[in-house]
């Protein structure tokens, strides 16, 4: 007998709320109608490839030191000191690992502890990436000589930054004087505000930094090159002379890295300490610059092509939460004495969710795609001698400055899309969302620094802008070869006569034909301002300047085009089973972004005014459609539950067990007093009335 | 000389990185053409508003228990802790408090810490406001002679939340059923799934809780009604049998507060407790239940107003801190060897920030408002008797319930709106903003709750829009009286034919007219949806349903309108003298939210595609505008350095000192081994290598 109007039966057992979520899971589970692995190998892109994340994932969840239990409740003291415990197991693996398996362990790893990441990323991935992309072979293998390789008595950091100077790396003032006299460099820091600030390592750990300074010789300036200093004795660990470094303390997030900032007085380096790949300082102060040396920031462009995997990551997990969640929870109902209704069920949480999963998926190939053209281009040019090879030298500079303009995109618009889709969940859970255990809040806060390092957010989009008029520019004058992925600027025409109103907006080519329409008008009109103001005799830097909106919705507009069209050329290419399911996520993405920008495309005249009311109708169907197997959807990301660590995101649904175990285990229920019960809150609760006499003056 | 190119020479004076910043700071405040006092008391309302809260701020900022230094590095249980001291400390100013300064005081306190806020607000706002609201004067009485006004032995908390249950209060499981023989109600929790969760105080404070449960007579369910509960014994503090508390533990931020989860077995309290304002229970168990009972709410309804304001406090806090940042940051410039160029004077940072500014401004007019309708319609429903004043009371109630409606929309557009705008001014602030002594990460942290609890925003937008809705359907058919906010509805024939596009975009007639014909047209439109889809078969609920989406969409440009046309109307009433600044900031909050919604002004036929570029122009325009005085702009928000808490935003535009200097006096750079350095990293760092030998198998 039902005793509780809100229990439900299910195969003919009654449930009460704490019991149905798992039953209710298994329901949830059993409408999917496609092989959940086919799904997953389409994500990673084989069988082969899910297996090594498999392995990898494996030996990260079953490592005792890099268990999370107890993350969310650590302190900044506590995350600092477990880093170096966690670094210390993942030094063990990275020796072995071949690049591949090393750039994937540290994205999974990341999943979990963005801030230990960073803490070894920043030696490996900036430090070594710096000597190994703008050192010579020599210095290369000297540095490793020494340790840096495998963190042997040598931690590196990235000294880039200063307090007054960030994303302008032109602009940076610490200063590196040659003294030829004794052969060195004076590196110094010539007013506090060029100290360098936030420096990742630098607090605690960093024995050696690769400084970006001012390269001044005879008292010329040329600009900023890298110089290796040492910032500590590798015995002691004690500060060299010149060397003054603090800890920036408490940051929003990533606590785990000990961010510092160094001040350096007139600190003297060997002059081959310089990183001299392009860039060369010889015995007797002559200076030979290269066009190149632009490619000594190839070190950070491998963090920004990561980032995009990262959004994937982060936004795959957080997914999976919200969406598990919704599927297991109750709220309001239509009919009294029933049941309250399933969140996932309210055609209002589908549209706030499910649009940003067929986006999640789309990030996918976005990431792929950008990783895989910088290990083409930046693997064939380390590899390369720039005057014996020339030629294909030249190509594939070309091809990693192409990369630089399209990934400025991807890293501003995914990484904006993975911290909006962590905020999204967290309210899409209620009030959980807002737990410390279920992993939003730390999430959040760690991941959001991704929008702003290694090239703010903005800044990128507005650079790219610039980027696709100049493209424009280029195509419209014949000049020189543009990239593929602004190859249809050339179809103006065509695609100003293409017609979409009249079209299925179901068939992937009117979705790809409609993106290109407006994202090529947006970038052409931007184009004809942009020369109509440069003939009214602004300079170039002051058309762009005035135009920075509309250079700001060409990359914008660009990089939705860019992702919609990946993911349809990557579903023609899946299997027959799994295209028709994929699809519906692919057209939902386009047609939700359609509907989002719906002012550009009534712009443009794609549609009627009237016809908006359709797409609506349609993103509404779509969403009902993906709803329908929306556990097989993210189990597809197969993000085990050491991955989520989320106890309501958990893979067998029973969100409240979990929930209450985990809070109950993180927090002795025994513990019934307030540990400062006693020395606070008795005596305030206890406190004496104050009397209110007034003296009795005899007047 | 100049030595260094970055240098400027400001007045004569070579200036460098570090020491140009409070120099600029000066300029840029000379250019304010207003008095700053005059745009003060039109925010506030008037100069003795703004000596009241200047009195507020000042015992504040000068309170040492107040005081917020070291916040920022406070972990979970220092902050809870140190809570209970402010408590006692705002304790001691509140029972002298008028209502009106009491509900100042909290909101300002909350700017600098909302989880000690939070933790006060439970008791006085939630408890004592559910005796007060719902309780008769017999029962206030009781229970203020019992310690409950004024804090003695006496914490109260308010039980709604359940683990399984949150929004949908008469989804609630625990039961209050009447025991006519001991003429005691025993409270019962059914479920693990309806354990109270979340609730403010049971960790650690409360002895008494305003406990939400079913009641229940003779089998009977009569609903959702609440009853005083006690939890802890007065003298030692512990748990009374039958209650069962245990500490949620880590949240996402607002950790000051002791947030518990409470269930109950069989635990019995007088039939007395049950508060029976509107509903009773008679000794012999007879229920009279009134149609007034659903104004028990009224005790979450000030929460949601006060929202409202917090909602602009908060903006206007980190406004300043972006604002002033920007005016002293250089970044980038197109002019090689000269300074760079400041954020402030980057077109794409203007737009970024000072529409947002705009919206700060408008945001206060609402609150005021709400306030003021919230104060008129709740103060008098308390003096009124339901019967004797019947007539006066029914004016009462529906003014009450008009803004319920109202408030929902303005809670949730708010709360979000001042989420995006710390997290857009912590982007907007680089690296800087990820900083912990700028408080943009323990802001948003703390924030972000105001957007789930006391209705999440998603459901009170649905909930709006379904009111619009249902008001459009009663004017049409002319039943009843529809509030004030929505009389625009009526005038559809007239504002289908009003014209826009050939008038002046800077005429507020001509913007007001604008909104308002796209607003009255949504809503039209989403009710001629409802009518066709009823008339089709549907349910009223099931057409609501379906449309979810439109019915958002109602709520958010009715909101937007609303805010416009408000913010319009209080600049008529301002002093002439600063009425022209003010109007650039109304009509870049009014162009702005068209081109960011110039998909509903395409649709509605305001303007043609081609003019988006003008409106696109005009923001540049305004912004520019507002841009020159906009130290002005911020300084008028009257916020000292107490209250801004962040050396990044301070007053003097000594930014890069002051940030340094919290740095350092929060770290202190003499410590320069980790405090792990010899247990963890140097046996990391100085690990010797394991011999890689095999075992020689004589084979």
């Amino acid at each position: 007998m039902n005793n509780n109007p809100t229990n439900v039966i299910l195969g003919g057992k009654e449930y009460d709320t704490f019991t149905e979520p798992p039953a209710q899971m298994e329901l949830e589970r059993a409408k999917t109608q496609f092989k959940v692995r086919d799904v997953t190998n389409f994500l990673t892109g084989s069988e082969q490839e899910t297996l090594l994340t498999e392995r990898i994932m494996r030996e990260i969840e079953r490592d005792p030191v890099l268990n999370v239990a107890g993350d969310y409740d650590a302190d900044l003291p506590t995350k600092r000191r477990q880093a170096v415990e966690r670094i210390g197991a993942l030094a063990r693996y990275l020796p072995k690992d071949s690049e591949k398996e090393a750039i994937l362990r540290g994205q999974l790893h990341g999943i979990v502890d963005m801030g230990t990441r960073t803490r070894i990323a920043v030696h490996y991935g900036l430090f070594m990436g710096a000597i190994r992309g703008s050192g010579t072979k020599e210095q290369y293998d000297y540095w490793v000589a020494k340790g840096a390789a495998t963190l042997h008595k040598f931690y590196g950091c990235f000294a880039m930054t200063e307090l007054g100077h960030g994303s302008n790396v032109a602009g940076l003032e610490t200063t590196a004087t040659l003294d030829k006299d004794t052969d060195e460099f004076i590196i110094n820091t010539p007013n506090s505000g060029a100290t360098k600030w936030w420096i990742g390592g630098a607090a605690h750990s960093a024995t050696h930094t690769a400084c970006l300074a001012r390269l001044i010789v005879d008292g010329k300036d040329y600009g900023v090159k890298i110089f290796i200093v040492q910032l500590r004795d590798l015995n002691s660990h004690s500060l060299l002379n010149g060397i003054a470094i603090g800890d920036i303390g408490k940051k929003m997030g990533r606590d785990a890295i000990d961010n510092g900032w160094i001040q350096f007085t007139d600190v003297r380096i060997p002059r081959q300490n310089m990183l001299m790949r392009y860039d060369r300082v010889s015995r007797d102060g002559e200076v030979t610059t290269s066009e190149l040396a632009q490619l000594t920031y190839g070190a950070l462009l491998s963090g920004r092509v990561t980032m995009i995997a990262e959004s994937h990551l982060l936004s795959a997990r957080f997914l999976t939460i919200a969406l598990r969640y919704a599927c297991i929870r109750r709220q309001f109902g239509a009919v009294p004495d029933k049941p309250e209704t399933k969140l996932i069920d309210y055609p209002y949480h589908q549209r706030r969710l499910l649009p940003l999963l067929a986006y999640t998926y789309a990030m996918k190939m976005g990431a792929d795609e950008a990783q895989q053209q910088y290990n083409s281009s930046f693997g064939a040019l380390l590899k390369l001698n720039p005057v014996k090879d020339a030629e294909k030298f030249a190509v594939a500079t070309a091809d990693l400055k192409a990369l630089f303009a399209s990934s400025a995109g991807m890293k501003a618009f995914t990484t904006w899309a993975a911290a909006k889709i962590i905020d999204e969940c967290r309210q899409a859970c209620g009030g959980h969302g807002y737990s410390g255990y279920n992993g939003f809040g730390q999430a959040y806060a760690d991941w959001v620094v991704q929008c702003t390092w290694e090239g703010d957010n903005n800044v990128l989009c507005l650079s790219m802008g610039r980027s696709l008029i100049q493209s424009c520019i280029a195509m419209r004058k014949k000049k020189g070869h543009v990239g593929k992925s602004v190859e249809y600027l050339q179809r103006r025409d065509e695609l100003q006569n293409a017609r979409v109103d009249n079209k299925p907006l179901t068939d992937p080519a009117v979705l790809i034909t409609a993106w290109e329409k407006v994202a090529c008008e947006a970038i052409n009109r931007a184009t004809d301002s942009f020369i109509k103001l440069t003939q009214e005799g602004l300079s170039p830097d002051q058309a762009f300047e005035e135009l920075s909106q509309q250079r700001f919705e060409c990359a914008r507009i660009h990089t939705r085009k860019h992702l919609i069209t990946s993911f349809y050329a990557r579903i023609s290419k899946a299997k027959a089973r799994v295209k028709p399911h994929l699809t519906v996520l692919a057209n939902l993405f386009a047609v939700w972004s359609i509907e989002e920008d719906s002012g550009l495309f009534l712009r443009e005249g794609c549609f009627e005014p009237a016809e908006m009311d359709e797409i609506t109708a349609l993103v509404d169907e779509l969403c009902c459609e993906a709803r329908e197997q929306v556990i097989g959807f993210t189990d597809a990301f197969n993000l085990s539950d050491f991955f989520i660590n989320a106890p309501i995101g958990r893979f067998d649904g029973d969100a409240y067990k979990h929930y209450m175990d985990e809070v109950k285990a993180a927090n002795n229920p025994r513990n019934t007093h307030a540990p400062y019960y006693e020395t606070k809150l008795r005596p305030f609760l206890f406190r004496p009335d104050e009397d209110e006499e007034i003296c009795d003056l005899d007047e």
